[in-house]
């Protein structure tokens, strides 16, 4: 089974998720450059879910660049994953026209929790099929940062009750931790490359 | 004829199909997580239509794996089965936001026969082309699966004037019994692979 | 310069094209099935358009199968054929929901008139990059159909102010015409392949 | 790290941003053709953010074309670019709809500034990566339009609060500027190709 129709169908789905929360950003009536000053958190909402979406390509892009076939069962995993990713777009809008309410911001952490354990299953089939000795087991390691990022989301969604901007610092520092995985990878592919030993 | 950009094609309609549903799900303008409660048949159909489309996706792929070349036939056959599917998203959005009342529930199942008839008709084209003793023939045996679930949406439809969560029922049955059909294909893949004759 | 990627831009603008038409579609608010009654003529502008859409998408496929290399000039040809073709869904929906009104029939015309002629200026792009000898202007030959059809959209303009349903019908057969096109370049590509001359 | 996929995700972005862009054309209620006049405005804006949208799609395919490996950096670049286009769709739907008033004007050059400023980045991310002696660095040369083109969207921005219209001009004459790119890098191949060096 290839894996190309896999990537293609996932770029597509991640492109539109990506592109259609946009349309949440509706132009305001009015003319002048005060109108935009309500449309500024649904803005920052937007470009903190294009974040989030862009680190999970990226980590899908690598992950699978270390993927050699793939499975009936990898092939639910992923759509599993975009299923819950699927749903950004809405949790997105909901938070950004209510200025960070609690329940809005608690049910954007779920959605990022939810999306982290999806990630986490397609990993973990993707290394059941490799297997442990694969190059993506050498590349991940003990995979801290894939046991911390669940714990961040889980504090972020109780954070959201009590102070919803705790809560996205939370979310936010659970993506800025992830947003230097692929040296990992890269690194173990440059090994592996240059006949060494991915460590 | 290359099957590539069919492919490419099909991919981008499934993703778009399987996305824009999202689109349905409106965030609520309160913020409490009560405000979520309106929405829940919204989501539970939108996710049984994601279901749907992503076992049309999983089959879909696993066939056009086993095709050798692509004739102007199965590209209409193609574009006639995303059509059908193309309307998921609209009968989902009415269902979900009637609450499964019959009408709607009726709908839903005369879509989903319609697309299974395409599917099937696209599926005759391949094997048409493929021939009798081509890799899909083997794989797909008498296609058991294939004649029952049209029987099973018949029911659905006839079902929903009735009882709409019997429907449903006969529906989601439907879509369970094809969740594993790509064992079929890959267990006869893996048999031609290994020199074998796919059973 | 290689053809994928104008490919794979041009399926997934098609793609999305075909698939954006259908959220004109809005579930009724009421249940009953005669609420679907008033839907009856945007689906069937809808089902016109995606066979429309799906002759554009097939004659686009095969007329790139024949093309070895793609210059600027064919890049900006396509991309002035998928503006006119991104305007489908507007002109759909305008004579969808108006039951066929004059100018909403004849602008579907003008949109399909554009379209005509921006594929016939791709074609000659392609057309003076492959050179006179190439296997797609001897699978073309003297091009009859090419010539026809904007003459039928011009008709179908002028019919829309006098009668609708007549415009429609001249604009159908002139899709009819082009639903067997692939046939001269399957020919051709089929003669070149058994070593003989495309006639 | 292979460059499809980046290519591929970035197709599908383009060609949705692209098209949705057509979504804000809305059918009006009326059939008569001067129905159509308010919508000109709209329709013209469109347009214009399509040759924009058009012109990305194109230095983009010709810039990778000669890019042979992609690091993280240029990933992030990429996605960085996409984001600012992925706003076009919201500035051309304001200054659409407010028939070039000052403001919305003005945001549209800021949009373009971006993303020239971003496709400024990711051409150094790749030329940091390529080398000094590489194809691209040879087919860029002094990039004088790289130069240019920020200092014309300034200017923009400031005309759009004295006069619109003069803001349109000069963001168009920055357009019209970067149509013929590409020629910098056929030429460059074609060189390269023939056995000699890119001048």
């Amino acid at each position: 089974m290839g894996k190309t129709r896999m990537e293609a169908f996932s770029d597509a789905v991640f492109a539109i998720i990506i592109t259609i929360m946009v349309l949440e950003l509706r132009p305001p009536h009015q003319t002048g450059l005060a109108a935009l000053r309500p449309l500024l958190p649904v803005f920052l909402s937007y470009a903190l879910s294009f974040v989030y979406l862009g680190i999970y390509w990226n980590n899908h892009h690598h992950m699978l660049h270390c993927t050699r076939r793939v499975t009936g069962a990898i092939l639910w995993a992923n759509l599993y994953l975009l299923f819950w990713l699927s749903l950004v777009p809405f949790v997105t809008a909901w938070m950004g026209e209510n200025h960070l309410a609690s329940a809005p911001t608690a049910l954007y952490g779920v959605v990022l929790l939810m999306a982290a354990i999806a990630y986490w299953i397609l990993q973990r089939q993707i290394l059941r099929s490799e297997g442990p000795r694969s190059l993506l087991a050498a590349a991940l390691g003990p995979d801290l940062k894939g046991k911390i990022s669940p714990l961040l989301y889980l504090l972020a969604i109780a954070a959201a009750f009590l102070h919803p901007g705790v809560s996205i610092l939370l979310s936010l520092s659970g993506a800025l931790m992830w947003l230097v995985p692929d040296r990992r990878i890269e690194r173990a592919l440059a090994g592996a490359e240059s006949g060494g030993r991915a460590e």
